[in-house]
């Protein structure tokens, strides 16, 4: 169950679900059709986690400031990726988490706009303003503001930095392997995110058969590659993914999706092995699939590029 | 607003709240004769975290079992000073705090007897087998559990050391300070903690005066002595310990009452120190008390040991 499915069941509150056109982006529009005059709160994600697609969350919010609804963004994504100051925007609360901005797991913040009057969230002591009873995490709140310290004077170098490796890998797969297609905002997109349906190829199998590289590919010297399908707050669940359905991905290229995140210790060379790797895997896999002779013989690739 | 004041305002439980006795300690025929037909949990605190009253856990514990009414006990004063063994004993819950044990802050856990279904506490992710939402503080939860090992371990050991350390104070500032009685119970009582009532003197202002030591008794070579008055739960709060009030301590006397704590960290050397500085701080306050003079002239002191 998740937080709105809760407040639905438990709480008896009605909660109104916005769509997202084909690259996972809100139309302000349908925001400001959806607002009705007991509309108490918005909350929307400032950048996806699946897909990076980064929402319009200063003209989004504008609306909801206009009409004196609160507005909620979950920064989880972006934060460390997109420099933003939220104290220029019409935010009134902010969700950002440790472990996204390379402080350890466990901690997060929610800014709160002075003002803003919340219901505790854990009851018990007088903690946190009376917000969240319990003793604090010390040590990850001092560490948590020093990542959002070095992520205040770094993000827009190293989003500058990442974006290049993210589309040189982007652009390396693309040429160097057929029947795949981006998901996700190609214009609105976190720099560090590169969503990819492969035809053919099943997404948990390729996630497995990257891992072991070595392994699938019978060559001791590969290193294994970090890739994921869905979220790490679904792992573990093998329903499709509910964002690349949500932006129109058809059932079976959503079962061939796979997500490479870029990040701060990543290197040109990481995409050099990437490069090698993937389109290695994927040939691989692609051959001991059934599917794949028939789609050969329907539709023979394009001429690669290399 | 506690948690039960919460649950019976919010929710609409109905809370029973027992009598304790002179000592801090629960009557059991108290507990069994407040069970109703629809008590559906018993939460009793282990020790005390003000007076380190040891509460008769396996007793209660068993009144509840027998009436099929869950128990839960608060362990987290007790865990690391008392050794228990959680699955022998019949208790369904019980939580411990990591900063207790000397794991870092923000940290507990919740032991849950195999079968004892509880509601969320945090909605929106499945972690924690759908019982806490949220990315889990591992490096936390590791040293959680490394801390607990340990005190599997070294409890008993300590535990004896400790009370030595703590006995040797208690007698010492006994002998040496006029006017003194012990809060809790003597013979059921954590082995690190001494509460004690002094009259004619204001908690508060002796928690400062042993702090700043040196300042205080006009000897630069004195460290600080770190004491507390009430629950660092309620610091910051004026008001009397309920605690205290609650064992039958008059009013006046919980005003003059300090808690003094020993752990593992602290030597002979410490008990000297607090020997030699701790009688000589309460009579600099009590001669700028107005009362002390009274006191005096009413009932003088006994002639003390040394």
């Amino acid at each position: 169950m998740n937080t709105c499915q809760y407040l639905e069941k438990e709480h008896g509150f009605e909660v109104t679900y916005l769509p997202v056109d084909g690259e996972g982006l809100i139309r302000p529009q349908d925001l400001a059709a959806s607002l009705r005059p007991d509309t108490i709160l918005v909350s929307l994600m400032f950048a996806n986690n699946e897909i990076g697609t980064v929402e319009p969350i200063e003209e989004l919010g504008a609306l909801c400031r206009e009409k004196g609804v609160l507005f909620h963004t979950d920064a989880v994504q972006a934060a460390g990726k997109v420099p933003f100051d939220v104290k220029s925007w019409p935010v009134d609360m902010l969700s950002i988490s440790g472990h996204k901005l390379c402080a350890p797991k466990g901690m997060g913040a929610l800014y709160i706009r002075r003002g803003t009057r919340l219901h505790p969230l854990l009851q018990g002591g007088s903690h946190e303003k009376n917000r969240r009873a319990g003793t604090e995490n010390v040590a990850g709140a001092v560490a948590l503001g020093t990542a959002c310290e070095l992520a205040g004077k770094e993000t827009k170098a190293e989003e500058a930095r990442v974006r290049a490796l993210r589309d040189r890998l982007e652009k390396g797969l693309l040429d160097r392997i057929p029947f795949v297609r981006i998901n996700g905002s190609v214009s609105r997109r976190l720099s560090n995110t590169l969503n990819l349906s492969f035809e053919c190829v099943e997404g948990e199998s390729l996630v497995l058969a990257l891992d072991q590289a070595g392994f699938t590919l019978h060559r001791a010297d590969l290193p294994g590659i970090a890739a994921s399908t869905g979220s790490a707050c679904a792992s573990g669940i093998l329903e499709p993914s509910h964002v690349l359905a949500a932006i129109g991905v058809p059932p079976q290229l959503v079962h061939g999706s796979v997500r490479f995140s870029l990040g701060h210790f990543n290197t040109e060379a990481d995409v050099d092995v990437a490069l090698d790797v993937v389109p290695a895997v994927v040939e691989r896999l692609r051959t001991l699939s059934p599917l794949w002779e028939d789609k050969l013989a329907s539709s023979p690739p394009l001429p690669q590029a290399s």
